[in-house]
C-alpha cells in the first residue's frame, strides 16, 4: 500500500463514501466532467455517475478491500463488493486525480454474476 | 509505478511471457501450489493453470498495461486484453509472491463480453 500517495487518500476517501451508502459525500472528490468507464458502458459526468451509484446503492451491502495502490496522479482499488444478489463480487476500480478531484474512474467487475450479459 | 517492488517484477515477468504465448516461460516465476481466482472458477496448482492459459493463448492477440502497482509480496496490474473475438477487454490481475514465486492469482475481467454468463 501507498499510503504516501495523494491519489490514494482522494480514491479511498471516495470508496469509503461509496461503500457507506452515502455517494454525496463520495461526490465531493469528483470532477464535474468525470467519465466513468463501467461494464455496462460509459458515464459522462458528475450527475450521471450520481445517479448511477445511487441507484447501485440499493443492491450495495458493503465491501471488503483487498488490494490499494496509488502514486501521485493515479489509484487502483481491488475489493469484494457485497451486495443484495451476489454475496461477493470482486472489483476493481481505477482513478485518475487532477488537483484533488476524481477526473476519471475505471469500474471492472464481472456483470454475468448479475446474471446480465 | 512502483517500479522497486520485488512482487511488481515477478508479476511483469509472468504478464510480459503471458502475452507473448509465451507461457511456459510465465511458469518459471509460478509457484507449484498455485491457486487462481478467475471469473470461470477457481484453478488449483501451477498444471492447472499452464493448461488454461495455454488453452486462453489461443485468443490471445496482446495486452496494453494501463497501471502496475506492486509492494514486498503482492502486485496489481490494470490492463486492455486484446483478443480474437474481443478486442479490448478491461482486465486486473493481483498477485501474491513468496520467495520469488507467484503463490496467488486474483483474475478480473468481464467475461459476459465473450457471451458467456
Amino acid at each position: 500500500m501507498s499510503k504516501n500517495s495523494p491519489a490514494l487518500k482522494i480514491a479511498l476517501a471516495y470508496h469509503e463514501a461509496w461503500k457507506n451508502h452515502d455517494h454525496a459525500t463520495a461526490m465531493k472528490v469528483v470532477a464535474d466532467n468525470v467519465t466513468s468507464e463501467t461494464p455496462f458502458g460509459r458515464i459522462e459526468g458528475a450527475k450521471a455517475l450520481h445517479e448511477s451509484e445511487t441507484g447501485f446503492a440499493r443492491m450495495l451491502k458493503g465491501a471488503t478491500m483487498v488490494a490499494a495502490y496509488g502514486d501521485d496522479t493515479t489509484a487502483l482499488l481491488l475489493y469484494y463488493t457485497h451486495t443484495h444478489p451476489v454475496p461477493s463480487v470482486l472489483s476493481a476500480k481505477y482513478f485518475t486525480v487532477e488537483n484533488g478531484k476524481i477526473t476519471s474512474i475505471k469500474a471492472l467487475f464481472d456483470k454475468s454474476v448479475f446474471g446480465t450479459k
